[in-house]
């Protein structure tokens, strides 16, 4: 507990552990038994869950048990709930949010208005845009690139390896505004196109192209994306960026104004 | 740890953490560093397993870290394995037992004898049944609806947007004495029939009908399940509450003699 | 905490909970938080993350809440990442690493030099060779057999019950050298050859021969492994022993010239 930094304004519940050069600024609330270990900083406001790990012992650790200096900077209004995992060299953006018992990794670059889901596994080296959701128990694979705007749902698995094992990963990489439905598997180095969607289960092992919806095992084009409609309603949804804006920029002005006004500035 | 009503014939091990307004009944037994927040009322004969979180905050705590009354009632005789997760504002049965890193969210109904494999995520305003077992790594979505003896096996997906992202969610019916083996995904709003199987890694996007077996992705009729026989003792299996009850109400005198005495009552 | 032997040459950090029978041998390092139950033997140099769970309670323990003789040995140099939970009556060999929150139930042998990733979720009664690694989130169902240098990737999971719910567990064997890519479900009692390569998402319900390349729902045989060139590369790559060494114990020298000299003591 050398070196630190911590507001007067916060809450600290009982058996937190602080390393040395911690960074907590005002009105963050730390509760129990979370362990923050060297060269973490917390920014304004922000909420770490019960029992977190920040700053979590890279490999390089394990070999002499001293801990080498691998900082990590968690935005503003973090709300970073219990048991959740968070490994040095990352940096994570303001109003990031998670689930339970996520797991980050080493060098990761995080962006603003993030959302990663319980038991969600980001595996080091990854890239994840601004306003990305991740639902529960999505892994990401080393090397991922996740746009704006994307949305993961549950038990997705993005892979890197092409000829398991070997040296050789290449990562996925998944355009703005699409969307990966449950339980689809992405083959390495797929390139899952701006606006697309893959269907629930699938396998995608080539490159889907822009607003269009595949599905199956491999996956196979099925349609575009503005020809679905909600079964139930009977509505057309696509691109989802016109219907649906909770939680994104666009709320309540919808998406064509503010892209308009956001050209403009 | 106001206005809380603690059994005297009960064991607390180091580092529990209690709220406010707790209710622990006789004969229970709370781990090394359980967090019990307020309003989390245990009955008696209870295990809860180390470090688990009862009572977890919704997320009208993180306004303003102030915990609004969110009710926890766990049944009789329950065994909660270390680690698990369940929040308020939900109602769970006797007999009780999860396995390791559940996480189970607001607003669900649960009833007695149901069981709740290691990393099982149950989200909110679910509803659960009697003698129901979930194995290990199911994802139970939003919504969902699982009725009586009911088994879900490790890694089942149960979905609930039919156009995701959506405000619409549509969740997932599964009827009495359904089985879904491991790996399936079931799309929102489908309904698996009672004593219906889904085959393993299935991908189900309509309903199944009633002692049907389904497989594949798409899921595909593929016979009754009375034509199946076990390919290793050629027996057959189904409906499967003739063949098995371990842990069911008709253990030891058979599901029809069970059935009856219950139809007397 | 009676009748441990704990070697002076350690560190043991905060929150550290004891049982009885413990023996700690020199150079290792438990992290805050640890739980040790009774009966746990921790050989030399190995690294306990922290709040991990060592010789967990099995069933026995709930019925009367005494802790029975279920002794847990963990090999030598060890590096056992934060929140694993292991029960008792298993046998781990030398030099294991875990990822985080991985689970291993009771009675099972697991040789030496061997990796389970993060979230992976272990039954009881497996067996698990030498140089075998698993990724993150592998579910290894009761009474899985998988042998010397085998790699099983994420979210994949090893099935045993051939017609759910039933008494009659069939474990999967997996054969020396084989590799399981991510998401595949391998369903009960099927031998995975050796050298063989099961293709990501694939759901495999027949024996897959030696050096085979399946792949689909249901898995098919696609083409020998000798047949894979990398895409990208363009390189033969399989058997993957003579192409990748990294932790294998022909690293520097070749997978050749190891063999022969393994034949030659």
């Amino acid at each position: 507990m050398n070196n630190c930094i911590i507001s007067n304004n916060i809450t600290i519940k009982d058996n937190v552990i602080l390393g040395d050069n911690v960074i907590i600024e005002e009105n963050c609330y730390i509760d129990y038994g979370v362990i923050i270990r060297d060269n973490v900083h917390i920014k304004k406001g922000s909420f770490i869950g019960a029992r977190c790990i920040l700053g979590e012992y890279l490999m390089d650790f394990y070999v002499d048990r001293l801990n080498k200096v691998h900082p990590l900077v968690i935005g503003e209004n973090a709300l970073i709930r219990s048991e959740t995992i968070i490994y040095g060299d990352t940096i994570i953006g303001n109003n990031f949010q998670t689930g339970h018992r996520v797991t980050i990794r080493e060098r990761s670059q995080i962006g603003d208005n993030v959302r990663i889901g319980t038991l969600s596994d980001v595996q080091e080296d990854c890239n994840i845009g601004n306003f990305v959701s991740l639902h529960s128990n999505v892994f990401v694979g080393e090397k991922s690139v996740i746009k704006d705007y994307v949305w993961i749902f549950p038990h997705v698995v993005l892979t890197n390896d092409p000829t398991p094992p070997s040296e050789i990963l290449i990562g996925v990489t998944i355009e703005a505004y699409a969307a990966v439905a449950a339980g689809s598997i992405i083959l390495p180095g797929v390139n899952i196109g701006q606006d697309s969607l893959v269907g629930a289960g699938s396998v995608v092992n080539r490159d889907v192209e822009e607003e269009t919806v595949v599905v199956g095992n491999p996956a196979k084009k099925l349609c575009s994306t503005r020809d679905i409609r909600n079964k139930f309603t009977g509505k057309k949804i696509y691109p989802w960026k016109y219907t649906f804006s909770r939680g994104m920029p666009w709320d309540k002005i919808g998406y064509e104004k503010w892209f308009n006004s956001e050209n403009l500035k």
